[in-house]
């Protein structure tokens, strides 16, 4: 299986002291040396940075720890393989482009049966049940809708009902964004947490490190963080249910529903 | 206008001693101080490091330069800025998928008239010209060949008749990539150089570094750089003619035109 993470924020910001966190399972706290990425929104534009060797010993990602890029939007992904082998090409998080617009997209779990869903337009470059179901869905996006909509919650709605579909065919949980939006779809392992005025001191629990926001951060800022597991040991975060989405903007969630 | 650099070679090769060259002259010995990105192919993967910042002073670039990532096909390029703002999606190379592949465009040039060429299916992100036909030609190569056809030499020579038709919009330097070919077309200014074994010295123009090439590879490598302006300032560099395109494959020139 693999990790995930996400960030939405009102400010750009950084997401080092997460990231120090979920690195730290690539390898050392956690199983997960398969690859790693992580894909920062800056404007209509995005970069990625990924590796297929182990987080915790990646040179690069030792480089986006100390160079802190600030953003809106982020997802992370790092990887224990199971469909596809240990390559560049199969490193999340995958991106491509619709309607005018970066889509970002990460995937933990394991899907049967996946491969009789056409992609249509969107090709697979790599081998993974996980980037296969990505083109599916940007593909039925794009049948549903020929030019981007107004009403994006309208847009997420839609991607949660593909996401009960392919939650029928195994475990499906995803981060899904286009820079503006980062939608969070939980199967059976996701959290979020929102961190707002007051803020106070944040540890990790992977790393010997202590954040404390106020320092960091002005009274108006909002940033939500999507992770598989908790990555602090002394805040809340809200543990999702399966078959329950979360759509965030700036920081806010906007849209969320849980499965009855 | 912008700089271009490229490289195809029969083993996986750094590009660090060219890249060390074209860093220089994006922003100390040369203006090109808009941005700066370098895609590497790993097998069907691929990765770009980009940066709004100018090369010269850009904590990634020397990241990279620090990381030598070995590849067989690179595509890299500086940006001094006319259509289009200085900004993360303005920034080159642009990578799209085509046909289950990684494709990996950079330009050096300008063009006049370009929003009438239809993009269909791809929608330009940014806003500069390059992105706008780089889009162009990808639809072009999709509706004229379904699926990846066998013989890629004719895929090629198709994308020279299409750059062709750009030039008659402007200047349109290029260098194209699907991870296995990397291809080099000329409106006006782009150089190429093989290095094979017996190797020699090099001198870059831009900075103070020689390196021997003997120490670095072994008998059999073949090596292609492809750039605006030669690197070098004791080689002999292939200089392009108006309307020349090239392309290598494992570091040889496999097909070539010249306009008569």
């Amino acid at each position: 299986m693999c990790e995930l993470l996400g960030m939405s924020a009102n400010v750009p910001t950084d997401i080092c002291f997460s990231l120090t966190g979920l690195v730290q399972r690539g390898g050392h706290t956690g199983p997960h040396r398969d690859g790693w990425g992580v894909t920062f929104y800056e404007g209509k534009g995005c970069r990625s940075f990924k590796d297929p060797a182990p987080s915790a010993e990646s040179i690069i990602a030792k480089m986006v720890l100390d160079y802190p890029i600030k953003s809106c939007a982020v997802i992370s992904h790092i990887r224990q393989a199971n469909r596809g082998g240990v390559s560049l090409e199969n490193t999340h998080p995958f991106t491509r482009e619709l309607w005018g617009q970066n889509w970002t997209y990460a995937h933990n779990g394991q899907l049967r049966g996946y491969k009789k869903l056409d992609t249509g337009f969107y090709r697979p470059i790599g081998q993974t049940d996980s980037e296969w179901v990505f083109c599916w869905i940007l593909e039925q996006l794009r049948k549903r809708y020929s030019r981007r909509p107004g009403q994006m919650n309208a847009v997420f709605s839609f991607v949660a009902s593909l996401a009960d579909e392919l939650r029928a065919l195994g475990v499906f949980n995803m981060l899904l964004s286009n820079g503006d939006y980062v939608m969070a779809y939980c199967s059976n392992n996701l959290h979020w947490i929102t961190r707002r005025a007051p803020f106070g001191q944040a540890r990790l629990q992977d790393a010997d490190v202590t954040v404390d926001f106020q320092t960091q951060t002005t009274p108006d800022d909002v940033v939500t963080v999507v992770a598989t597991q908790p990555l602090t040991c002394n805040e809340n975060w809200h543990k999702m249910v399966p078959g329950e989405f979360a759509l965030f903007r700036l920081g806010e969630l906007c849209l969320s529903r849980v499965m009855n």
